[in-house]
């Protein structure tokens, strides 16, 4: 990541920028990605939910039936607290994880994205302390560096986060000084860990937060896209006070509507309506009213089902790929969600590898996006979400002829010196074969 | 307005807040806005365009058309700088008020109002000036009070903000050490005011803002909506470098879709684009491409006709019935936009009398509003953007009514003392007659 207020003297109002801005940085990795967006490559970098799964015509006669019945107001401003029907059926949405709340500390946000980013306007002062899992959201991490907050990782194993680790780094944290505010948690099928927060660690967690005044961000996205049964209830289920839980149609539904929610404790949510408000004036009338008219007409239910029976299936050509062409390595066993997280030999680093790994044909996303200090230098997460089964096991077939290069590379590097263009450039491989 | 991180005992969280949210505060009129939205209620207090005008046809056949030819795209996540085409088709819009821009430098965001909260993000710390017109419009003042920024209101006449105020003002500003960052302007059909900043001034502004290194920030939703000719080019139309733009389909077109935009230095864009992504991942696909569509098949320029001649009559009818039914005050003459500036004689607060207003059936926005220094006591602005011409003539109407009411109570307190609560409901109406 570079800084992207440094001296520029090509821009005049250098020197006029909020010190905030010296947390907003590019990706170094953004460019590579435009490459990557090719369609010969095969992308596992992304995080892009298969939209093609959605039967268009369950959206087009939604839509039909509320311009037809409610046409002005889908087109008109609303609340900034988000439409009362939409927030009554967000409430039957939770339910299915358990989670009982009222219909008035439902925050309807642009994306649950923009829920992240009000939570983080309301409560972060610069070097406040954020604690999250080791490996984080990307996105998250972006925006509490842009309200200049610290990001402390707690490790994670296949249980997700570890509640002693926790504990240790919050007494560290404290003897420091430091003002510990959030702990930011994506429990279950982790972004990008792939992995799951066990029950016992929610209520261990949810115990340790209280114990130290934390405030807990339940992120959720992918909870109701489980493969192999239901995962634990949400956090959120067990504990109404400490908890502000994000939400989100992007992943059941489709993410071009740009529909989220948090469900907050009272008082908080008071602010999030007037946090909202500030920066939207109201979230779109038109899309939520969209997805109350498809939640409302359409089996939803059913839907959800398919995305899963979708998502299983390329979870499963991934991992029979890693298993038959990366034997040697490890990954995580993700039980639904996106992602498979996956151990690089240790002397191979993930990040200085892409451009080669572009090049033969494959994307995925370096490690050390998901830390805010440096870590998962060997670690690169993979998508399953966007590509079919078939391209996924070519994907992985590439990526374990780049990773073969690489250590090839390393091993002629150790002994003739600096790496040469040709050298990195060997492995090319021929033009892919047709997927489609 | 009253802060709402002070004490609050119901909050656990209280004094987890950041202190930004100091500046976060709830109107003191929203309990009673509420009220005013029931239907008897005359309402010349909110900003919502007249979406009824819009024929639903035009959006439906745009929808259809984009959900079969380009449906996965529309439900997908898009970039972070917004679609392509739309932005494409934005250059065009701007055109309309002398604005050549690069596609490059456009950013679409979640209606204009986002855009102010990013730029507010990207260049204001604490204590930090933003000056602006006085009266100034209200959610502009939220976002700069919500990133600490103090505002430093300048004097505007019919032509808009006065320069030798403006130099006066920025001189006393740098005399204390103040850090100024941004002029906030609404030049043409101003909210609240109503009145549009001459071209000979919009150079002279632009002028001042060079000399002093004050980025200027154009918010201009209403340059369209002209009555009597069009307004002045914008102020970006001649000056590239040292503004940024902001633009919006929700006067155009519909609010329900949450698409607006701004036109940056490149510098700024850049970072306006980062800043968009860490807030809400990208703006709604969906909406984006519905826009559009429209703007592709639809005679997009007669639209805005017809919404000029809605809007035409509407003013003109409030302003023959302020002529009729308040001749000893004054207020101003809009050549455009959605709204009108009324000075009450100088014993009536605006406040104070909003609730015998709304008891009255009638509803407005007090001056203060729209003045981050408690200025604006006797003033109103009255929106005659929604209601039709008969009922803007019956709000009036009760107007008169109620101020004349107030004026009776002064004198009658003057002459016996403290308000009963039987003096202040006195004046209440009969039931409205049938407008519809």
């Amino acid at each position: 990541m570079a800084g992207l207020s440094e001296g520029n003297n090509l821009d005049p109002w250098y020197g006029h920028y909020a010190a905030r801005t010296t947390g907003l940085s590019a990706s170094e990795v953004r460019a590579l990605f435009a490459v990557a967006s090719r369609p010969e490559v095969v992308s596992l970098a992304g995080g892009m939910p298969f939209v093609s799964a959605l039967p268009t015509e369950l959206v087009t006669s939604a839509i039909d039936r509320l311009m037809r019945e409610r046409g002005p107001v889908a087109l008109q401003y609303g609340s900034g607290q988000g439409a009362p029907e939409l927030r009554e059926q967000i409430l039957d949405v939770m339910a299915l994880e358990g989670i009982r709340g009222s219909v008035d500390d439902v925050v309807v946000t642009t994306g649950s994205q923009h829920a992240l980013e009000l939570i983080a306007k309301l409560f972060l002062d610069p070097g406040d302390v954020v604690l999250a899992e080791g490996p984080s959201y990307v996105t998250a991490l972006v925006v509490f560096r842009s309200f200049q907050a610290e990001v402390s990782h707690v490790p994670m194993d296949e249980h997700g986060l570890i509640p002693a680790a926790l504990r240790e780094r919050i007494a560290a944290l404290k003897a420091a000084g430091k003002r510990l505010k959030l702990l930011y948690t994506v429990p279950t099928f982790n972004n990008p860990a792939g992995v799951t927060l066990s029950w016992e660690r929610r209520l261990e967690l949810l115990e340790i937060a209280r114990e130290n005044d934390i405030l807990v961000l339940e992120d959720n996205p992918y909870g109701l896209l489980y493969f192999d049964g239901p995962p634990p209830h949400a956090m959120r289920s067990v504990e109404k006070d400490g908890v502000v839980y994000l939400g989100t149609f992007s992943k059941t539904l489709a993410p071009g509507f740009r529909v989220g929610w948090a469900l907050a404790p009272h008082a908080i949510r008071e602010k999030l309506i007037l946090a909202n408000e500030a920066a939207v004036l109201s979230p779109s009338s038109f899309t939520q009213l969209v997805i109350s008219e498809y939640l409302s007409s359409a089996d939803w239910r059913a839907q959800i089902d398919t995305f899963r029976g979708v998502y299983r299936e390329r979870r499963d050509a991934m991992l029979s790929a890693l298993a038959e062409y990366l034997p040697k390595l490890s990954w995580t066993i993700p039980n639904g969600g996106f992602y498979v997280w996956l151990n690089l030999p240790e002397q191979v680093d993930a990040k200085s590898m892409l451009p080669r790994a572009v090049k033969q044909l494959v994307a995925y996303t370096p490690g050390t996006a998901f830390y805010a200090d440096g870590n998962g230098r060997n670690n690169i997460r993979l998508s399953f979400c966007y590509p079919t089964p078939e391209f996924i096991r070519e994907g992985i077939r590439r990526l374990s002829s780049v990773i073969t290069g690489e250590l090839e590379l390393l091993d002629t590097f150790s002994q003739t010196g600096p790496l040469t263009r040709i050298t990195a450039e060997r492995n090319v491989t021929s033009p892919p074969p047709n997927l489609g």
